[in-house]
């Protein structure tokens, strides 16, 4: 089973790499740019076939290591 | 108009961040992990509302800024 998770700042929280980005791509003479957000995802293959302990599990590892919950969301999606 | 980029590394690249995430999980107890690929995406807002242009625009900031075409790979979607 593979999981999908999408972990990105929760709003109001500043975003220096996704200013860069955008800066960048301003002068690189892209005007049409007004705001980018840059986040991570990760594809975890878990040995697990049962959907809802599944997503238990991925939860638990956003908690303990991918996110920040203080100032991060995530969404997990699974697929089989 | 809002973009949503998705990158992420070859298939036979290797992903020492995704490694190195794997790892922690498994010191931490999650067994079941077999594999984890971490990549980055960004959401970008874009004054832009022709959804072709749009596109257009999105694949040369990938090209030229976004991703490493060499050893990356991306997609785009795009919502209004």
């Amino acid at each position: 089973m593979r999981a999908t998770v999408h972990v990105s700042l929760k709003k109001g929280v500043l975003d220096p790499q996704g200013q860069a980005v955008q800066l960048a791509l301003n002068g690189l003479g892209f005007a049409e740019v007004e705001q980018v957000r840059q986040g991570k995802y990760l594809e975890i293959e878990l040995t697990e076939t049962n959907p809802t302990t599944a997503k238990e599990q991925v939860e638990q590892m956003c908690e303990r290591l991918l996110a920040n919950p203080v100032i991060e969301t995530y969404s997990i999606e699974l697929e089989s």
